[in-house]
């Protein structure tokens, strides 16, 4: 395991110094982690790094060098002692991972010292943003190819070594396949898939002889990448020939890939030669350059492809390279007690909701879809045999009730002061269980473009306690007293 | 240092198991990274990550665990021996990290038993493509900028740690004064910087006693952030009863920053309000959502700011999150001769360039600026007391002669025969390269918008060569015989 502690932004320690200066370093603090909007089109984000966040909690810890280091910076000796001795006690709520998500709830809440809450903000929000913004992508594009294989191949592109890795783990938990990576699939033991590059091709004196001698390595697993030359007059013949040459020894062929060209033309035509020859069961494999869109608009035109490839556009979520999560502050203890805390701004939506809080799903009692999120205070319950009203925080006209319906609390225990009790999941187990989040969605919210917006309101209670707030703040604010 | 041995496609593996079935892992082969694309609107890129490149292949080792997963993937013990012996024996050129190239140059140039070029390939992409990327992105930041320090704020944003850390690494490079990433600091030595978070003003009962507890804890780099209620009505007034506090105690303040609102607005009502106070020499830092466009439409409202802190559209290339470098033969060595080799495609863009190659810039003998880029077969020479004529490898009527220029081989040896021979450099000797590398660029060249193209251009020998091997390539596809 890496030591990531000093992964993190130096106004942390510069305030976690002025708060062992000023005494208040193990004032309990409460933070918030959420985002605002959801990435690149999508209607959900699906909460992906929380295992590596725990790794990254874990294994917290500064050496001497890291003190060393910090001492060149003119820290002093009992800032450097009190990292020395760093260790989180405090409690943090997350959803399981893999959990689908909407704008503006908590995601996951931090109650810690003053101290530890701040360190470990910047790597939770770097680990989090990453892999969420990554498995939302994959979802959507999997959502696009309805079941056919989608195979993360972006390593090359990827923001770096770490990109590639967590961001083959997070495609696989949106919905991918496998991955080219062989390190994540060393790491999170997931499904590795590769063949051949054009340079195998080009290594030999003809297109014939690379096929021959790749089928000859692999008999039983003879995918063969055909646009080299030329796709439909020589790729595709010659890999019609090596594949009935491995017919007469007893195997089948698994596919060809297309990786360049008009995928749509190619892959139709070159299906026809392929079932004309006898291999109506062989796969078709593109990648060039492909995306949700891309893939969108291929299937519209009734591509013969049946199993995807997808590079930098899905492993750098080009759309929209990043997910805005945030960590905000909303409570403070004092003699035993949370006081809430907003932050305000001139941008309505940038005003945080104040207060010790949790997320409750809605589901239908019937069909067990997701209805909406409620965003409430902690100790707030649900009688779910009454009906429940909820109302849109702004336009608060707009009201829905349940009768028939179930609930569920989103946010469940990662560590209780400083002890980890969170269950520890493979890839695979959070893979499934994304699946259903997903699946416990309608489909008009997972429509490609413009997908309807799923509803997250907060409780009476909860809408109430943030307006007292921002009046009181107006109030203070024409005072002049603040 | 980490074991990245397995950062590679599991393709390059099957290729590499193939060639040593068919005994070939031993033949020399020749590959040339090079992007087509500069990112995200400029005219050049800046070539960076050579160290970490160099890193990678000094670490190069299959452990026992890698040897047992891929054994567990059916990979048989003769391969699995060789990779347990894997040492990289070939010879590596790369231009100097912090070199400005363009698109079509080979950057980098591996000679290499076909066995240890084909591993390597997707690891030299990845670290060189993404560092590459954001040292381009912040030099055009830095640019816009005009010498005011830009400050590197995007690790919680960043795709993963190493997005982070060698991100804010790029950054620094590419003209950034630093950033607020420790880790990155300490790996690398480079300045950090920051102050406190909003969470900091709100963990006191009013901004005046959270804005006098960081200035006593921090008396002489005192900088205050002024956005958390009111920027103008309750902010700067505040700091400035704590500047003027601080000055009675003998400390000068260092500035303020704004993360929120109109900032061309603020920082000129702030900068009249410091001034009258006594402050003129305070700085004023910006940081939201900024990037070289907004900062370009800010400077021309002529906004006070001094100071500029740019995350996430940095740190990720938001316009361009991937710089789409690849590593394509050219050549492979038989009966001791490099036969040149050329990779065909409808695209005319992605006809590569045969053969061993070099690149030379041609400079103006007068005032030093780069005028042109040749790429060349090694073998060429020029004789630079003779003029030398260029011409556009595709609009060939288009020729260009110098008389007075001197030239320069950009490609100088990393590896020869698997020993490393590249003189290693700290980041701020990279940095420094890379400034005069700008700096022999015509402004022209580095414009925001729609920048001037710089030339590559073919030597006359090279462009022959290629071209017969296109029209060698019809012949056979007439004939059938590929």
């Amino acid at each position: 395991m890496r030591n990531l502690a000093l992964l993190t932004d130096f106004y942390q320690l510069t305030m976690m110094n002025g708060y062992l200066k000023h005494n208040l370093h193990n004032n309990i603090m409460v933070f918030d982690l959420f985002f605002r909007r959801n990435p690149g089109g999508s209607s959900y984000t699906i909460i992906t790094g929380i295992e590596q966040a725990i790794d990254y909690i874990e294994n917290l810890q500064f050496t001497e060098e890291d003190l060393n280091y910090l001492r060149g910076l003119d820290f002093e000796e009992e800032f450097l002692n009190a990292l020395k001795n760093f260790k989180f006690s405090g409690t943090i709520y997350s959803v399981p991972e893999g959990s689908v998500m909407f704008p503006g709830e908590p995601v996951l809440r931090v109650k810690a010292p003053a101290f530890e809450a701040q360190l470990i903000e910047t790597a939770l929000l770097n680990i989090i943003n990453f892999q969420s913004l990554i498995a939302t992508k994959a979802s959507r594009i999997c959502e696009v190819t309805e079941g056919e294989p989608v195979f993360e191949f972006g390593l090359r592109r990827a923001q770096g070594p770490d990109a590639g890795i967590y961001g083959a783990r997070a495609a696989v938990i949106g919905g991918c396949s496998s991955t080219s990576n062989v390190l994540a699939g060393r790491r999170f033991d997931i499904p590795v898939v590769g063949t051949q590059a054009h340079s195998w091709i080009q290594a030999f004196d003809t297109e014939l002889d690379a096929f021959r001698a790749y089928a000859n390595s692999y008999p039983d697993t003879c995918l063969l990448l055909v646009d080299t030359y030329d796709t439909l007059k020589s790729g595709v013949p010659n890999a019609i020939t090596v594949f009935n040459e491995l017919r007469e020894k007893g195997y089948e062929a698994k596919g060809i890939r297309i990786d360049s060209g008009d995928i749509a033309y190619l892959s139709k035509e070159a299906r026809k030669m392929l079932d004309a020859a006898g291999f109506p069961h062989v796969s078709i494999i593109a990648s060039s350059d492909l995306d949700e869109e891309t893939i969108h608009s291929l299937k519209m035109q009734k591509s013969a492809v049946n199993g995807w490839g997808v590079g930098t556009n899905l492993i750098t979520s080009s759309n929209c390279p990043a997910l805005g999560g945030v960590y905000k502050l909303s409570a403070i203890e004092k003699d035993d007690q949370l006081i809430p805390k907003i932050k305000i701004s001139e941008n309505p939506d940038k005003i945080t909701n104040p207060g010790y809080k949790k997320v409750v799903r809605i589901y239908d009692g019937d069909n067990g879809k997701a209805q909406a999120d409620l965003v409430m205070l902690e100790e707030e319950t649900i009688d779910t045999n009454s009906p429940l009203t909820i109302f849109h925080p702004i336009y608060t006209w707009k009201t829905k009730t349940f009768t028939n319906y179930r609930i569920r609390e989103m946010l469940i225990p990662l560590y209780v002061d400083g002890e980890l009790v969170y269950p520890r999941k493979t890839v695979t187990e959070i893979k499934k269980y994304a699946a259903e989040e997903l699946n416990s969605l309608w489909p008009e919210y997972k429509r490609l473009d413009r997908p309807q917006l799923y509803k997250v309101d907060l409780s009476k209670k909860l809408w109430d306690l943030k307006h007292s707030m921002v009046n009181t703040y107006k109030e203070s604010q024409k005072r002049g007293s603040l």
